[in-house]
């Protein structure tokens, strides 16, 4: 290939997945507001950047993993973001979990410069960074997918182009509806089952192979049975998304009754101190009540 | 083997089974209250019987698979119901859907003539009953599970004893929660989509292989996109068994606030005029609202 890349956000996420991209063989200059991680990559062979427009200017693609939308819009829009330095024809992906229409105003800010831009937010959390087994899911035009595949190819197994500009990042915020949403089902019907004095385990074992099979009442579910609730995905961040869909419907008119009372769910658990625990501890919230 | 079985309530679900206990080489009695799906059975090489004290005269093993509790009621401990012929040492298996709690107090009646009961639901629907592939959740004891092993391997796969009695209405009572539940977020996701200018058939697809994915967002997410509302498991029933899960999570104290929700949802769409319809029809609730 050839494309240069650059990397800001070198978090629990970003840090695998800037080494995946070192490994797939690509010159990759990062970027990120704590020196640890930057030392981190650039012992792995990366070339440091002190600002976000340095980066920019340096590469032909720009990713960006950041915690949410403000902290995107700052790296790309701010002063000596990524559109300062960006050349016209480069490529920016911002392969975060941000809101669905901000993506879109950040795409049509890069777009006057003639500089394409991705969503492409992934699911699949550390593991799935670590072992390059992300789902990602991708809005923008078609030429702008197929340019960025060999990166996508580096970092992700499932690789989806779901439609234009914020389509990535709507079908982000439904993945977000959905788990979070099973997670509660099950949570509740666990709960119902010790509570009737029937042994949840086999409970949960009964309804595996049917249609109330799911990968959530598989991992989740056994999470719950152990009181496991060390993070996996954290409540907190969960909550952060929750906030995305229920701006999201709220702006295009979509009911989400079920999803409402999820997110009240997660807010009473991030109320309760457990915001630092795993999205299974739905469970233990459920357990207060 | 050799057990003679008696099976009354030759709907949707009790016909193929009693179908599929005939081809096993059990000796099956039938009865049930309209004479078509009888002269059917017999046909097939069952033998017919009036009244359900009848049924239990000719059998070692009576199954019931009826509609709601009132009916098992009235089957079981109604005037001439099974309580009336049931000889000492016979099994009573229902297989009906219904509340855990009335269940344990029909299996204790048995128990003072000393029949033993086992609570059976079972999911899979119709195209489970007529392949002989239906789950079957078990309450009650250990010997009369082992006893009633040859019967249920006639007509289910996934066969789990779940506990003691009630156990089995439990578990079926826990996946009707999980199912509903799971349709209804599958739901708001894809109209959450759909509103938004993203084509649901893509988010479905991103979503399948991820944390997302599930039997529901594969079958019945395939439903709403096709808009195909015939059952399928019909949205009466479902509201039905809201109920039971209702009933059943007051009784004990469990909170289920999201099923809450999807149960007033149900009760929506039943108010809509789409009983008939397959559960996966809460996704045309939601679109009119």
């Amino acid at each position: 290939m050839g494309e240069r890349i650059g990397f800001i956000g070198l978090g629990i996420m970003g840090r695998p997945m800037a080494r995946n991209l070192l490994a797939a063989g690509f010159q990759v200059t990062v970027h990120s507001r704590s020196p640890g991680p930057v030392e981190e990559l650039v012992a792995a062979g990366a070339a440091p950047a002190d600002r976000a427009a340095e980066v920019a200017r340096a590469v032909d693609v720009v990713i960006t993993m950041l915690p949410d939308t403000p902290d995107v819009e700052s790296v790309l829009l701010g002063s000596g973001g990524v559109l300062e330095g960006v050349a016209e024809g480069s490529l920016v992906i911002d392969m975060s979990s941000i809101d669905p229409i901000a993506t879109r105003r950040f795409a049509e800010a890069f777009a006057e410069r003639s500089v394409a831009m991705l969503d492409a937010p992934v699911s699949g959390g550390e593991k799935g960074a670590i072992d390059a087994a992300l789902s990602i899911m991708v809005g923008g035009e078609e030429e702008a997918f197929a340019r960025a595949q060999p990166v996508f190819q580096a970092l992700g197994s499932n690789i989806v182009h779901v439609g234009p500009s914020g389509a990535g990042q709507i079908a982000k915020a439904c993945n977000q509806l959905v788990v979070a949403a099973t997670i509660e089902a099950v949570a509740e019907a666990l709960l119902l089952a010790e509570r009737a004095g029937v042994d949840p385990a086999s409970v949960r074992q009964a309804l595996l192979g049917g249609f109330a099979g799911s990968k959530i009442l598989e991992v989740h579910g056994q999470r719950m049975l152990d009181r496991a609730f060390s993070p996996g995905f954290r409540i907190l961040l969960h909550r952060k998304d929750a906030r995305i869909v229920q701006d999201t419907a709220a702006a295009v008119g979509a009911p989400i009754p079920s999803f409402d009372v999820v997110t009240a769910q997660l807010q009473r658990a991030v109320d309760a101190g457990d915001g630092e625990s795993d999205h299974s501890a739905l469970f233990a919230e459920l357990e207060r009540e």
